[in-house]
């Protein structure tokens, strides 16, 4: 995936969950989006961290894997907070583990890009084969009092830089809220900050309402411990 | 709680879980935090048909006993969409169920309050004995990936009208608050409408941080069951 020249075309040996095109491009790249697991972690970690170098909130950064370890994929998928993993390939994704995953088979498309993907971070992002980690977006369930239903928060969805403005982020989102209609959950919710106008535009694109008055609270640290007593 | 004239005097006999004042005020109301479970359903959705009115939103009102039974205490307290009832009474609660409920020991006291309470809808709110819903707040589990932690997310914090002003929000808030320190979990999160000031600052008093920049995003109805395929 680092190469700076173009990546050789994608070897068409279909398999049976995935149909190649006939005459692949130079440029096509096969994506998979899957539920993570506890060998995610070290990925998952790197990937939180690199979105808090983006938000500059660095300082607010204190995950570890082994934290994230203790706290994650302790209860069954979609139940509490999930995890999907965005990986991208040259090659056809392998059947694998994964492929057969009874709580969710996974997303495996390819797309064509109009120039290949050099990833100067492949080495650190690299999974089995030519499997490449390049995103990942958690979330879990919240509720609506209104409707009496369960439907999904996002806390965060992120893209490394390289695989940016490829449509990715749409679809990890789409991932989630066609999981929400699977389930029959009645919303999906996230977050964006007031002056991510190109974030608000492409949320709205994409269906989504933005809410200008409700603003969000937090109690934490020493002022949440002081109602330790 | 209906009556007009000043209620009578606790009856004064002290139970193990409360120590009764020496001289118990003729205003003294007897309050009790404690788990909900099924059977507060009926009440749960008055309080929240009452919410939606009082937010002048009852064309979003669509919850039924039904829809609220399916939805809610399917899973242990904490873990998921857990509910904090709020009840008042003029006499000192009775060791009951609750009282010994192994997930959380009710906060049972008293206030002292200038006037009596006059409740016009008591007989609608009423459990056993003299025992009368006064409230309730439904809180999940979130997560902060930065902190590696889970949090509450309070989704509604709600008081009936005429128990308002006397400082149960500020219980039922503190109640989730030291829950999740009790829990070690890493924050409490809620939202509030920007022209809510008294709301903002009784927040930020109680030691909220209330951030500007953030928008809350919705995808649901039609956008939604858009991605269902």
């Amino acid at each position: 995936m680092a190469a700076a020249a173009p990546p050789p075309p994608p070897t068409p040996t279909p398999i049976p969950s995935m149909t190649l095109p006939e005459n692949p491009a130079a440029n096509s790249i096969f994506f998979r989006i899957r539920l993570a697991d506890a060998s995610d972690v070290p990925h998952i970690h790197k990937l939180i961290h690199q979105m808090a170098v983006f938000e500059r909130l660095t300082h607010l950064f204190s995950a570890t894997e082994e934290s994230l370890s203790a706290t994650l994929f302790n209860s069954p998928p979609f139940q509490s907070f999930t995890v999907f993993i965005l990986e991208v390939s040259r090659l056809p994704f392998p059947q694998d583990q994964h492929s057969t995953n009874p709580n969710y088979p996974p997303i495996t498309k390819f797309v064509n890009l109009e120039l290949p993907i050099e990833d100067p971070e492949a080495n650190i992002f690299q999974r089995e084969g030519d499997i490449v980690v390049a995103g990942f977006v958690l979330f879990f369930p919240n509720y609506s009092t209104f409707l009496a239903k369960p439907g999904f928060y996002i806390e965060d969805i992120f893209v490394r830089d390289c695989y940016r403005r490829k449509g990715f982020g749409r679809l990890l989102l789409s991932a989630v809220a066609a999981q929400a209609v699977k389930m029959g959950y009645g919303r999906v919710e996230w977050c964006v900050l007031d002056w991510n106008i190109n974030a608000i535009k492409f949320y709205e694109e994409m269906g989504a309402q933005v809410f200008q008055e409700w603003r969000i609270c937090r109690l934490t640290g020493e002022a949440l411990q002081a109602y330790g007593n």
